[in-house]
């Protein structure tokens, strides 16, 4: 079958070739007749910025290859840049620089986006131009489109997925093989799934990156990322992870950005005051039956509810080389489509939100403590729940010998009064030590 | 009408006020500075068209209704165009009388845009405006968007979903309370799920159209909606429900759309020959690790797969006056602001497809057959497996007195030679009665 025949070629430079740079150069270099023959529009690679150029690159001819990234992005033989090569700097520098000469920006970049995603819009804006990063947030799970477009005129309330991979594969491995942390750790280290230092993501701040831009596209506004209330999986205890199996939950690292001013559909909150939000990333007991519990491994799913459009989920391959330049070549079609037609797609409008104090998230909490096998324990601690109007749940009661623990599912509280109740007990002599203290998902309904 | 009320507003018509037409207008109405804040465009609700306009319209004003939808489209003060009529007339001369009049067009209308939809968007190619129609398959899941834009350059070699959440609603009450068709049929008409004539739903139609649009979208290619080999639910026993769930299976309408000339990761099909699919509505047995065997009530859900996306799935409303009206609220803010960008988004290229006889399809089967409990049956019964290559995966056998039930699953086997085997079952003296006969999804892998 003939491609049809287009108007014209668009000439793409890529600025980094490895894990995602590489698969996408390999599409548009071998792949070029199936993508214009599926898009309507004719991709050429026409440069590849990478840090070694004397190295060879599988499958990308040594002439498109140069080692200065600047040069190409400003080049007058390239209509849109691809910003692979991720972190602030020199990505920040090379994106302006390519936004200035008036070249759309399609980038993976998660950290750039959720730190300077404001300031680079509003460059590309001023240039005429797009700054599309599907590819930044949960690989090939087209998320931010449906964002962006799709939930356009979406009073959208709730944001709450799995964004992080590896933690997820951590957390599979911890609740379905019963092993420690550590060993989980070490068997995605040894599976390729987390680097060598794995803070990034075990401590949260990967997620974090990526519920700071789902918050500014779902909130229509620019939130910070230092914004973002973050806890990551380190030290996560399996016994926690098996009590929550017990009563019914499954323990998740959850990026959840939602309005705390709106209660549910037909509260349209105050439209004198700006949104008020609490953006977090923290590991939280998830219902079994809710769709986000089954999300195994190294799988990514965001929940999506919004006023109109209820309950939305996305579900997918959240990193990876290959999917995650699947989104990419997504974008790049779009602004390849764009400069065809004439001009951006439409921009976010940024409003300016309130961040809720954590202190202030109303949740049910699951709180697993070792106390003294004594007369009375029960009550002093019943008590101290009680002095901060904490309402207990459920509560069962393990017997160690000498010890006993205490395991407590608490209504929805507010976590100040948690946190206050939590210093009180630990200031109780048969107290012996508070272990796992998690939330549980479902923000201000009791589940 | 009025006159616009800035230079930025885009004034719309919606024809049509029923379940989607309805909530559609009161957003426009009571939202309009919500829908601004959110997505950058003013749209103002200029005219709605219904069959009987002096029946007073709960939030609509008098004014603004009338009987004439072809005038209102046509009308010179209209921006923007939403049909919600429903059905081919008088749906497709009203949209053919908008787009010659230069207008955008969004629409839900499923029917239309299966039947007609190829020649509804050659005529807005040719008047160079959109025509959107993310409402007509799945409600609020931006299934659409995701397959023509974000995947825009994927090879997607299968899309398989539940799309229809009567038929999902009746299947999920005869698995979970144990009930008859006809009860779970009653059950959906009383919570008004389902029509007093369930036909559309239950026979498979309404899952045959939704399913010939997604294959266009998924494979870029006009799919008649009449090649979609279609399989209702009606006749279904609870009795191959309750084996399928010991077998490790929930039985689910499925609609599939696949490439038959692809057979995973690297196989790019035969580029000289055009894309050669699958296109079909039946039920099926989904493993219970599967994604789509979670989706219960009238919930619906898509697995997408392709060569570099991997596994996506999407899931949310898929009916629903408000869910719908949601996605009709996103196109009309897209074509809103193309209108103000002065061009329409990217029309989907249109290839020539090869449809495969369903005798061709390759699966694993569900086979329930009673047979006179007599020596030499299970040979006869084998024989005739046998004899057409068909090979078995797993047989059980249950006692009933003088009968005995056989429930066999297959390994994977064309269809044609499992037809041929039910015919000579059928011919077999011993053979009193083959009952459930069901596909197992997952498509040329033994499962």
């Amino acid at each position: 079958m003939q491609p049809p025949a287009t108007k014209s070629t668009v000439r793409v430079a890529v600025l980094g070739a490895g894990n995602v740079g590489g698969p996408l150069c390999r599409m548009l270099l071998d792949d070029a007749d199936g993508i214009e023959a599926r898009a309507g529009v004719r991709l050429e690679l026409v440069g590849v910025a990478v840090a070694n150029p004397s190295r060879a690159r599988q499958g990308i001819p040594a002439h498109l290859i140069t080692g200065d990234a600047k040069s190409l992005a400003a080049n007058r033989s390239v209509d849109v840049v691809v910003e692979l090569i991720g972190g602030i700097d020199p990505a920040r520098v090379v994106i302006e620089t390519a936004l200035e000469a008036g070249k759309p920006v399609v980038t993976g970049n998660k950290e750039l986006i959720a730190a300077h995603g404001a300031e680079l819009s509003r460059a590309a804006a001023r240039a005429g131009v797009d700054l599309l990063y599907e590819a930044a947030v949960a690989g090939a799970i087209p998320l931010v489109r449906a964002l962006r477009d799709s939930l356009a005129g979406e009073n959208v309330w709730r944001v709450m997925g799995i964004v992080n991979g590896t933690t997820n594969f951590i957390l599979t491995t911890m609740a379905e093989e019963g092993v420690a942390y550590e060993e989980a750790l070490s068997e995605a280290q040894r599976l390729g799934l987390a680097e060598r230092d794995p803070t990034a993501d075990v401590e949260g701040f990967d997620a974090a990156a990526k519920v700071a831009i789902l918050a500014g596209l779902a909130f229509r506004c620019d939130f910070p990322v230092e914004d973002v209330h973050r806890e990551g999986i380190v030290g996560l205890r399996g016994i926690d992870i098996a009590f929550a199996d017990r009563l019914g939950y499954v323990v998740k690292l959850l990026a959840v950005a939602e309005r705390t001013d709106i209660r549910g559909p037909g509260d349209g909150g105050d439209p004198e005051a700006g949104p008020e939000v609490s953006v977090r990333v923290h590991p939280a007991l998830v219902p079994h039956s809710h769709p986000l519990a089954s999300v195994r491994g190294s799988f990514n799913a965001v929940f999506v509810e919004g006023e109109s459009c209820g309950e939305l989920m996305l579900y997918g391959r959240g990193a990876g080389g290959a999917p995650t330049a699947s989104a990419v070549l997504g974008d790049l079609i779009d602004a390849a489509s764009n400069l065809s037609t004439g001009g951006p797609g439409r921009a976010v409008p940024r409003r300016t939100v309130v961040t809720r104090p954590i202190e202030d998230l109303r949740c049910a909490w699951y709180l697993n403590m070792d106390v003294l096998d004594r007369p009375g324990v029960l009550g002093a601690v019943a008590t101290a729940f009680g002095t901060h109007g904490v309402s207990i749940r459920s509560m069962e009661q393990v017997g160690l010998g000498e010890e006993a623990r205490l395991i407590f599912l608490t209504h929805v509280a507010r976590e100040g009064a948690v946190r206050a109740t939590l210093d009180d007990l630990r200031q109780l002599d048969m107290v012996e030590h508070v272990g796992g203290v998690l939330r549980v998902a479902g923000g201000d309904e009791d589940a």
